[in-house]
């Protein structure tokens, strides 16, 4: 038989773009890993009615005052070798960055006991702190990245994972032929396949388009239509590099990968700051998404925009989200500044929406996978004390202003209890 | 005898603005309240030489790898009251989140038990945070504030209370009599001076210029130079007050505060987004500071300013100023973002200076009070793993940009462990 979970309490979540349902007295049923059914005490009602055993056969929960169930996390970028360098190094302009800490690091990951150790410490981190999907750039190495989707796997998160393809734009002892590129993308592709776990699947990871040249871009293309794989890389983070776009393609930089076939309605584009008007019209139409980094845009200093930073935590960057987008509104009139449902919406539906996983998560509606947070605003020894009454509704504004890992007492992916 | 400890270790402060001195392998003697010397190994030899039962008498601390000893933190405005609506209410404007947030919250401090459990949790949760001095607003009412006062003194924070004046501008229940806000303030002032505590001082506190008129202003600033006590108010924090600060008093904000003879060299003023080139010069000239508040002003949108906001921790206000500092370089030519050394140094000697309470605490020289917390960032279940060697200044840029009170282990104030 199944096994099922029966959740009773209050629970939030997103049902379209910058809204939230709550549902005081509410009723979730899980069967095996997938949402059975949503509703308040009516539905769960009916549901004893119709299926009297419901209640001893199932797991039941029974959310307490102060505690929320929401949809869990969904970091749609984040670079899982850079977590040792998390905080360090802020102080240095991007491609300064790049040279003293990340490279320096990264080429650390031929190692596969440190690449052991940093990734399975990042997906216990993440998953700790309520990312139940996590969408990673790897390693350039085949058997580093291998690492990583193991360690989603041993852990339960679900997971995006991408060996990256670098030919040049890096030291020269940290690149891959291009000839080595395809071939190790295509092997690693196989291997995490057949690792046949549905929760982490390959991802297309050029660096960015300085880091290869067009031919090499259109056979990563190639393979991810061949095998139906998303696609991810880097686009308009930084002055400097716009201009290293241009000299080298002579085309706008979201042509340069439109060029190489790369944006599809798998592609998930990172940072995208500097996007022109046209650019964004390109995007749309071949509905390709961005990623909004505001903690690391704001610590590299490359420019303001609306998950990435010195934090493995979605909490943190829908507080940046917000913050960052006040300060726009500073300086540009007519701009109205997220509020705490946006950012609730970009860290949930809406990243699923980013990753085209939004018929799979991204909310608590029956038939999603049960990917899910209780949230507890009151633990001891949190960051957060619970003096007052409190609505759900401002539960989730001190979590998404003022909570932190120890607020999430427990997370679901796929209907498995991960913490 | 005095009670002595001595810590080896590696020590990291400021001793003068926006730069750090990191003493490796270093030593420091605490003899009752105060730092008795601070060097290195050859300093510690020396003194072994001419007292050789040091060793002896002292309690011993001996830092571990990723350890560091840094000092307490300084937060030179918080509003005490306000701390059960942490993170709530931010999608308001500033004028519409005191009517339905603040004014609401603060009436229930008429209610002594509430006022104890909020009060004694802001204390507690500020020094699990590395808060060693806290500058608070505290109530309108004197024996709800009184209440802070023991808080602090229960618990060993070294605190500068005020009991806040207010007669006008809030809602009409919410309001004292001039003659009532004098009586209490003296009386306030008397019965904090009766607890005989040298950590915790009172502080004059009218809320803003809006909330009090001219002549209790001057009636007050009278009162602070026969106690020889600090002051501290708001200035300029937004735009709709300061239409209304011109249209009550037909004269720039911090002239307003001159003419009630307020600026003083123990003036601590909040906020200060707005003020002119002519107002930071008169303020300058009185030697009066401004406490920074990144958090806040971005939480209320008030505009940028380079410590408030919706969490009691330092730690995270070194944070938010980086990262407002970082978006107005976006927008300001030739604006140089601050640097964690800065923030650092904002948290420590710079708010101890903002306090006039430089020559107490701020930094670990011999002579001063031993305010100190010792950062460990290799906490187990902490956000930070440490996966590599790290040198001193990236652990001190973890803890500013990554950290949380969980990495604060230890914190010492006036010489006592009070963590
Ligand atoms: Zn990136
Ligand atoms: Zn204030």
């Amino acid at each position: 038989m199944t096994k099922t979970i029966i959740i009773l309490g209050t629970i939030v979540h997103c049902v379209q773009q910058n809204t939230i349902e709550i549902i005081e007295n509410g009723f979730l049923l899980v069967s095996g890993n997938k949402i059975d059914a949503l509703g308040d005490q009516t539905t769960y009602a009916e549901l004893k009615k119709s299926n009297q055993s419901i209640d001893d056969d199932a797991e039941k929960i029974i959310l307490k005052k102060n505690q929320i169930l929401i949809p869990g996390l969904i970091d749609t970028h984040i670079h899982a070798p850079q977590y040792p360098n998390c905080g360090l190094g802020y102080d240095r302009p991007l491609l300064e960055w790049l040279d003293t800490y990340t490279y320096k690091l990264e080429k650390k990951y031929r190692d596969q006991d440190f690449s052991k150790k940093v990734f399975e410490a990042v997906v216990r981190k993440t998953l700790d702190h309520g990312t139940t999907t996590a969408c990673y750039f790897a390693s350039l190495f085949k058997n580093s990245s291998l690492i990583l989707a193991e360690a989603a796997i041993k852990y339960g998160q679900r997971a995006l994972v991408g060996k990256i393809n670098m030919t040049t734009f890096a030291p020269p002892d940290y690149v891959e032929t291009p000839a080595d590129s395809i071939a190790d993308t295509r092997k690693f592709i196989e291997d995490v396949k057949s690792m046949k776990n549905n929760l982490v699947q390959p991802i297309i990871t050029p660096r960015f388009a300085l880091s290869v040249d067009m031919d090499l871009m259109r056979k990563l293309a190639e393979i991810a239509k061949n095998y139906d794989v998303h696609i991810q890389t880097h686009i308009s983070e930084n002055v400097d590099e716009l201009k290293l776009i241009q000299e080298k393609y002579g085309i706008p930089y979201a042509e340069v990968y439109d060029q190489a076939n790369l944006l599809t309605p798998k592609t998930v584009l990172a940072h995208g700051i500097y996007l022109t008007g046209e650019e964004i019209s390109l995007l749309a139409k071949r509905e390709t998404s961005i990623a909004h980094c505001p903690d690391s845009n704001t610590c590299l200093k490359s420019g303001l925009y609306v998950a990435g930073g010195p934090s493995p935590s979605i909490v943190n960057a829908m507080k940046a989200a917000l913050d960052t987008s006040v300060h726009i509104s500073f300086t540009q009139e007519n701009y109205i500044p997220l509020t705490y449902i946006d950012a609730f919406y970009l860290a949930t539906l809406g990243g699923a929406q980013a990753l085209a996983l939004d018929h799979v998560v991204g909310n608590l509606t029956a038939g999603k996978d049960f990917d899910a947070l209780i949230v507890d605003m009151d633990v001891v020894n949190s960051s957060v004390d619970c003096l007052m009454e409190y609505t759900p509704a401002e539960l989730l504004q001190k979590f998404v202003y003022h909570g932190d890992d120890r607020n999430i007492i427990n997370v679901f992916v796929g209907g498995k209890r991960v913490k």
